[in-house]
C-alpha cells in the first residue's frame, strides 16, 4: 500500500477518517428509529486506541524479520475482522485476542520465513488481506499454541505483468481492489471483480474466501477468473500452471479457493481478465412483489442472456435503501459489453420482465448512477459504515446470504424470514425487520442475501446476535441451503458448515492440511477444527 | 443397460456387431495409403474372445454377492479401455491385466458390499462405466495387492428424478449418454453434454475424468453441469448439497471431479442441464489458414458471444475428414437457443470472421448435418472406429488435446506439431502426419487437439506408440500446456501428468486419498502412487 492512504480503521468498516457523512447518518437514524418505534440514543463509545489495553506479546520477532512489529496499532487493528460479534467485542474493549505479532511481508521468501519461524516459536499464523472478513475469518486463535502471528500481505500489491492477448494478468495477493485497477487500467482492461468490500479487501483474500464480485450472473465468483495460483505452505510453495482449462485430475486450484487461509498463504495469481466495458443497457424495473420479480429473474437467468446486473430487492429492502416508497419490489438490470451492442440482449430480458407484469422506470435514467438502480448501490457501498455507528446506539443489525435451487426458492425464503423474525422478538423482546434480496442468479437458483435489524441491549449485543443469526443458520441448514454464498465460513459460520460439510470431505481436507502444514498453524478452527 | 443393446466389444470401439461401413474403410484406407506412399495390407487379425486366454481367477467373490462374476467375456471385455496401446497388446493377445471378477452392482449397498469384500480379500477395485478410456484409466493393475475387480456400473442407469422448475435432474452415474437423453426427453430437457465417446460413455465417468462435451464455449467440461454429487468411498458415503453456488470453503465437488476412481465411485449427481434448443444459425466458415482462423476464434471467445459451437480444422485435418479440400482451414460455427433468435449473435461472430478474411459457406445449408460442418461432424463420430481397422495394417494413430493461453498458442503449436512429426519419422523411419484443430476454446486460450498417423512394424506398435506420444507430451510440457484437456490422466499420461501437477498437490492428494482409501485399493497408480 501506498503510504499517503490512511491506515485501516482498529474499530469500524475502512481507513482512519471515514464513515457516514451527517446526512447519511441522520437518513439511517430516522429509518432506526421508525423501524422500532422509538428514540435511540447513544449509550456507548467507539474504543479510541489508546483504551485499549493488550496484554504483552507472548514471542516476539527475531531481528531477522525486520517488516515484522508488535506495535499497538498493529497489534489492535489485525484483532478482528468486520463482523457484527466482533464489533460488540470491540465495542466492550476485549482486544484480548491480538496477534502478538503483525508482520508486512515484502516477498515470498519473507513469508516462507515468517512460516519457519512461527513453527520453532509455537505460534498460529493468520494471513490477512483488507480484513473485511464478515465471517470471523481473521481474529488469531492460538488452541493450545503459544503464540499468534498475522501475515498482512499490504507490501505485496503489484499488478507484475499483464498479457493483453490472452487477457490476464499476474497479480500479488496482496493487491487491494482500487489499486488492482487503478493498475490495469492503463491497459484498457479490469478485472471488474466489485464485492462490496472492494476499497478493503484484496486479490489474495477474495480467492480465500470465494468472493462473490459484481457479475451477477455467469461469473459471479473470483473463483471463475482465476487462471492460476501460487501459495506459500509451510512445506514449501505450490505453484499450478497458467491454463485456459484443464482435465488433468482434480484442479489443485479449487483446493486453494476457499481455503480460508488454512493450507497457505496466496501470493500472486494468474486472473482472467476483461476489456472496458463500452456498450451498456439497463435500467431499474418494479414488479407487484417478490416472488413475482423472482419468477421474472429466474426466467432471464434461464434464457442464456448472462446480464451483468440482474438483483432484485424485496420491497422493505428497496423501502430501506430509498430505492423505492416500499410498496413494490425493485430489478437493476444491465448488460454490457466491449464488443457489441447489448440492445438485443435487454430487449429479451425486458420481455422476461413484462411477462410477469414487471414496469421499467422511465428509460432514459442512466442504469448505474442514477433512477432506484443508483440510489441502492449508493447505500450499498456506504451500508457497512452504518454498522460502527448504529451499534452504540444498542442496534444489531446484519447481514447473511446463502444459495438454493428455484423450485425450493418460495418456501425457503418464507422459513428463513420466519425464523429470523421470530428469533429477534424471542432474543430483543421486540419485533425487528428482516429484508431480503438477490445478489447472485444462477440457471438452476438465486442467492437470496438478507439482512436483519433488531434492538439490543448493551452488554448483550454479542450474545442476542448469535441467537438471532443462529437461528436464521439453523433454518438455512434445515431447509437445503448453503451456510455462505460468498461471505465464507470463517469461524462464526463453523457450526452450520460442519453440518452441511459432507463428514467424509472434512476428513479428507484434514488429511490435506496435514500434508502441508503439519503443526496446524495456519488458521487453526477456521473450516476444519486442529 | 436394457438386454436388447448388445454387448461392448472385447476389442475394438463400441458393441458388438458396430464398425465402419465397407465405404467408409475404403475412404480411411485411401487416405491412409496416400499419406504414407505405399499399400497397405493386413497383416494381423482383430482377437476372437476364444483366442484369449486367461489365468485363472486368484480371488473368487462370495455368493453374497450374486452380482458378481468371473466369466471370460466379462473379464476380457474389462481388461482394457480404448488407447491405442492397449489396442496393440489385445491385438498382441496379452490380457494378462483381466480382472479377477467383474462386479455390476445394482445399488449403492452393492458397491459398499464389493468395497467391504475387497478390502477383505486385499483386491484392487476399479470403477468402469463405459469403458471409453484412451488414456489407460480402466486396466486393472494390482500392484502388489492379490486380486483385482472392476466394479461394472451398467446396472445403475436412471434419470431419478426430474425438477423442470431448476432444470436439474438426478441422474445415476452408471447412465450412458444415449439412456441419460431418452430419459429426458419427455420433460424437454437435456444434459447436452455430447462427448465423442457418447455412445460408449456414463455419467460417472465423464464426471470421474472431467469429460469435455458438445459445448465450445462456457460450459466446456462436464464439472460446470454438476449440482450436487454423491459417492460411496471405501470408508463411506459422500453426499454433497444440491445448491446452484456456494462459498463454503473448497468445494468437495471439485475434489471428485477428475478423480478418476481414485477416491470412490460416483453413483449419482444431480445435473444442471438444458431446455431443448429450437432457434439456431450456424455454419462453416474458410481461413487462408490455421492461425488466421485461431485469431478469428480469439476475436469471438473474447467477445462474449458464447458460441454453442467455435471449432476450427487446419487445412489437412479438414482434407483427411472430407470437410475441405486441403488448402484452406475450416471454422465450424454455431449458435443456438431454446429462449430467442440468435441471428444478432451469429451476426457478430460473422464479423469477427470476416475480420480475419473469414469467408462463410453457402449459407443455404443447414449447419450441423450438410456441407463442410456435417461431413467433418460425421467423421469426427465415426473416427475411433478406424483405429481398430488400421492397426491391422500396422497403422499407429492417436490424438492428444491440450490447452494454452493464446499469447503461447502459435509457438506452442508450431512446437508440438514440429516435435510429433520428429518423433514420427524417428520412431517409424517414415514422414508421417500431424493435424490440428481446436475442440473448445476460452477467452483466455484454445483447446488444441492433435491427430497423428504413422506407420509402424508389427510387434513393435506399443513402443514406438510410446516414442511418439512421449516426444508429442515431452513437447506440451515443456511448452506450458497441460497433458490432458478432457482425455484424463489415466496411467497414460502420469509420467507428464507429474511434471506438471505442483508436488506438494500430489502430497494433499494423496493424503486425502489415505483418509478416504486406507487400503489404496481403488485404481492405484493413477493420478499418484499408491
Amino acid at each position: 500500500m501506498s503510504a499517503s492512504v490512511a491506515r485501516l480503521k482498529h474499530f469500524g468498516w475502512g481507513r482512519e477518517g471515514e464513515g457516514l457523512s451527517e446526512d447519511e447518518e441522520a437518513f439511517m437514524l430516522a429509518r432506526a428509529e421508525a423501524r422500532f418505534g422509538t428514540a435511540l440514543t447513544e449509550s456507548a463509545s467507539a474504543p479510541r486506541l489508546d483504551e485499549i489495553a493488550l496484554a504483552a506479546p507472548r514471542i516476539a520477532a527475531p531481528g531477522s524479520l525486520p517488516f515484522c512489529t508488535s506495535g499497538h496499532y498493529d497489534r489492535t487493528a489485525h484483532t478482528y475482522g468486520k463482523s457484527y460479534p466482533e464489533l460488540a467485542r470491540g465495542l466492550a474493549r476485549d482486544y484480548a485476542s491480538a496477534p502478538d505479532v503483525v508482520a508486512y511481508p515484502r516477498s515470498e521468501s519473507d513469508i516462507a520465513a515468517v512460516l519457519d519461524w512461527a513453527g520453532s516459536a509455537d505460534a498460529t499464523v493468520t494471513p490477512f488481506g483488507g480484513g473485511s472478513s464478515v465471517a470471523g475469518g481473521v481474529e488469531p486463535r492460538r488452541y493450545g499454541h503459544k503464540g499468534a502471528v498475522t501475515i498482512d500481505l499490504r507490501e505485496m500489491g503489484k499488478v507484475k505483468e499483464v498479457d493483453k492477448t490472452s487477457r490476464a494478468a499476474l497479480i500479488e495477493g496482496g493487491t487491494y481492489g482500487p489499486a488492482l485497477e487503478a493498475q490495469l487500467r492503463p491497459h484498457g482492461l479490469t478485472l471488474r471483480h466489485f464485492p462490496q468490500s472492494f476499497e478493503y479487501s484484496t486479490l489474495g483474500g477474495w480467492i480465500a474466501t470465494r468472493g462473490g464480485g459484481h457479475f451477477a450472473t455467469l461469473y459471479t465468483h473470483i473463483d471463475d477468473f482465476v487462471e492460476s495460483l501460487r501459495t506459500v505452505t509451510p512445506k514449501g510453495v505450490i505453484e499450478s500452471r497458467r491454463l485456459p482449462g484443464s482435465g488433468a485430475g482434480p484442479s489443485p486450484d479449487r483446493m486453494m479457493i476457499g481455503s480460508e487461509g488454512i493450507l497457505g498463504v496466496i501470493t500472486q495469481a494468474w486472473m482472467r481478465l476483461q476489456d472496458r466495458p463500452i456498450y451498456r443497457a439497463g435500467g431499474a424495473v418494479r414488479f407487484n412483489d417478490f416472488f413475482t420479480a423472482a419468477r421474472a429473474v429466474r426466467a432471464i437467468a434461464q434464457a442464456g442472456l448472462y446480464p451483468s446486473n440482474c438483483r432484485i430487492l424485496d420491497p422493505a429492502e428497496a423501502y430501506n435503501t430509498g430505492a423505492a416508497e416500499g410498496s413494490v419490489a425493485v430489478m437493476v438490470l444491465a448488460f454490457e459489453s466491449a464488443d457489441h451492442d447489448v440492445e438485443p440482449w435487454m430487449k429479451r430480458a425486458r420481455e422476461c420482465c413484462a411477462d410477469h407484469g414487471g414496469i421499467p422506470e422511465a428509460s432514459g435514467v442512466q442504469a448505474h448512477r442514477e433512477g432506484a438502480a443508483g440510489v441502492w448501490r449508493n447505500a450499498f457501498i456506504r451500508m457497512p459504515y452504518a454498522m460502527e455507528r448504529l451499534i452504540l446506539r444498542g442496534v444489531i443489525n446484519d447481514t447473511f446470504e446463502t444459495a438454493i435451487t428455484w423450485e425450493r426458492f418460495e418456501n425457503f425464503h418464507d422459513a428463513i424470514k420466519n425464523a429470523t423474525e421470530n428469533a429477534i422478538k424471542e432474543a430483543t423482546g421486540r419485533k425487528g425487520e428482516v429484508t431480503c434480496r438477490f445478489t447472485h442468479v444462477y440457471p438452476d437458483g438465486p442467492a437470496p442475501y438478507f439482512t436483519f435489524h433488531a434492538l439490543g441491549e448493551r452488554g448483550k449485543l454479542g450474545a442476542q446476535w448469535l441467537a438471532i443469526k443462529g437461528a436464521a443458520l439453523d433454518a438455512v441448514i434445515e431447509n437445503g441451503g448453503t451456510v455462505t454464498h460468498h461471505h465464507a465460513v470463517g469461524r462464526d459460520h463453523r457450526p452450520w458448515y460442519d453440518r452441511q460439510r459432507p463428514p467424509l470431505f472434512a476428513e479428507a481436507l484434514r488429511a490435506a492440511k496435514k500434508a502441508l502444514d503439519p503443526q496446524g498453524l495456519l488458521n487453526p478452527g477456521v473450516l476444519i477444527d486442529p
